[in-house]
């Protein structure tokens, strides 16, 4: 990924947990680990044995997006000062995006930024959270609103990993993946119209295709606006959020607790697809084939029952994509072309609301 | 101050308080304001009639070394979440160094950065603190051992507000001042022997020049190393730590609580020349002077009472100094001219805590 000298490497493949030491990041460094306690089971005797570490230098957290707090944040820094590590020592994350998220958090301000590694689990992490550098906490009163920038030194992207990821998360992951293709990638959109049962059954082909191309998509995405401050913040890494504002908005009203961030961003997805088409900027065919995919992808299609119009509008304001006190929304142009607006008939935004809802 | 696309202004001299609105930095934008218990009867009403804002954008925070916590941070935050400050929002620092670190970590983590200007209150912030952004909060076991690096958008030093300072936290000050003729300003030195009294006693002149010529040492060896990443930490900015090793070990021995900052640190510019000289590689002589000039400031040249060497060395192994397990500190070569190293006799240093702890 090319970001200057703050370049670092995503590997995409099977096998590559057990090639842990091979990486120049981790080879010869005080290394510490944060994973969670669905992860350690599985993969973290294989990692430390393939780095030489023991349990010692390890913490499980428990798991969950409700775990992505400030106060585990201080739980994760408290034991990196016990430990002493030094500033040149290396802090490894093991697991989904909310451990990502959260240790790269930690890693930022430990001693004012230590070295990290990304060793995303799941789908949504290889594909999403992973790169681009994006790390930080949830509040009460809105998803990632406390974080910092800080890149990875490397992502190591095992798919093996995703084999005993439970069908739900694997979906979760999968809504990323169609944010990708609609966003920029008309030809992965069209290749999961067409692939999509292979994926599901992760086919190691269709499934290295489909990360790689998301990955690509998204360094190039972030090479461009790393810290999201070009136009104002709704330059080219804004893109990046389609589907998300929707989504933050359910998942702040559930307190992050019943819907996974995949399973809102899906239907965020559906939105802003209907949305557009409200507009008149896509077809409303197109916006039928985006949520036609995202029900096939098991997926859900409809908000949280309860959830009104005005609960979207309340914690849609206060989503970082409004900008001076407007609000500014990833809709689409097309399929495989989004755009970042803050400049669109309210009518539109009010329809879609009151179809999801089911209001009248 | 030079530093790419995020260079900044700082302006220094009297009255600047009263033309707060006239920064580029404030004007149009909304403003959020943080302070202390001590500094918001003196200075905050002139402040928000600069800026024509009410009471209700500021957050009054308990004074003193003490209050820079993660607690706080949390507190902090939580304020700017309620108030739903956007991302083109400006926070402003008004008081001294603890303000501004505390008040600066919270806008780097505000939706992932938002602009902050500081408005330094103490000679300290004013010649060290407020310029160079490093920001953070403390620990038990440390302190600013969590942080980040965030530049202010402005720094406005009004030296009219020294007038109300404390003579215990002018003379803090001085340590810092004292620090920066000692590691690159040679002039600077000789002219603090010659006109101490009168910057004691705030001669305008006399003070302007003192602290314009630390706030352009500063700027100086901040841009050549701006997140003290050179060297792996040994670089130029860490030149600025000269004393600090020694001072951070007194404030965490002391919990952040009996000591100001610049207490510790003009301790530790004694202790420093003193290994120094001990080590051959200034005069003993030139490390009386050091300690004369420390002492006329009105500031401690002994440890507290009860500290032992050993409580320094445990201390000052944690300290961020320390790299790859080997402590590196700052020392002398001239007055004016300091040298970051990990490569001295560590019989120097047992001797230098045993003079100042009065053991054997």
């Amino acid at each position: 990924m090319a970001l200057g000298r703050r370049g670092y490497d995503i590997r995409i493949g099977p096998g590559l947990l057990a090639e842990a030491a091979s990486y120049k990041a981790l080879r010869g460094r005080l290394v510490r680990i944060v994973t969670d306690a669905n992860v350690a089971p599985l993969y973290l005797q294989p990692l430390l044995a393939a780095l030489g570490l023991s349990a010692a230098e390890v913490l499980v957290l428990p798991a969950g997006e409700s775990q992505k707090t400030w106060a585990n944040a201080e739980t994760v820094l408290d034991w990196l000062l016990r430990a002493r590590l030094p500033r040149d020592g290396v802090l490894v994350a093991l697991g989904g995006g909310v451990i990502g998220d959260l240790a790269g958090f930690c890693a930022a301000l430990y001693q004012r930024g230590i070295d990290f590694v990304q060793i995303p689990t799941t789908l949504l992490a290889q594909v999403d959270s992973s790169v681009g550098g994006k790390t930080g906490v949830n509040h009460a009163r809105g998803k990632n609103m406390i974080g910092a920038f800080h890149q990875p030194r490397a992502v190591i992207a095992d798919t093996d990993v995703l084999r005993t990821l439970p069908p739900r998360e694997l979906a979760a992951g999968l809504a990323e993946v169609i944010k990708c293709g609609l966003l920029g990638d008309a030809a992965l959109f069209a290749h999961l119209e067409r692939d999509l049962d292979r994926l599901l059954t992760l086919d190691a082909e269709v499934l290295a295709d489909a990360i790689e191309r998301c990955c690509t998509l998204k360094a190039r995405v972030v090479a461009a606006d790393e810290r999201e401050s070009l136009q104002g913040g709704g330059g080219p890494r804004a893109l990046l959020n389609l589907g998300h504002t929707f989504g933050h908005a359910v998942e702040t009203h559930t307190h992050y607790e019943s819907w996974l961030h995949g399973e809102a961003v899906g239907l965020g997805l559906c939105m802003a697809a209907d949305m557009s088409a409200r507009l008149g900027w896509i077809a409303a065919a197109d916006a039928a084939r985006v949520t036609e995919l995202v029900r096939r992808a098991g997926l859900p299609v409809r908000p949280p029952a309860g959830m009104r119009p005005q609960d979207f509008m309340d914690l849609m304001a206060l989503d970082k994509k409004a900008a001076g006190g407007r609000m500014r929304l990833v809709l689409l142009r097309a399929v495989g072309d989004a755009v970042v607006s803050a400049d669109f008939d309210p009518a539109a935004l009010e329809r879609t609301l009151a179809e999801f809802c089911g209001a009248a």
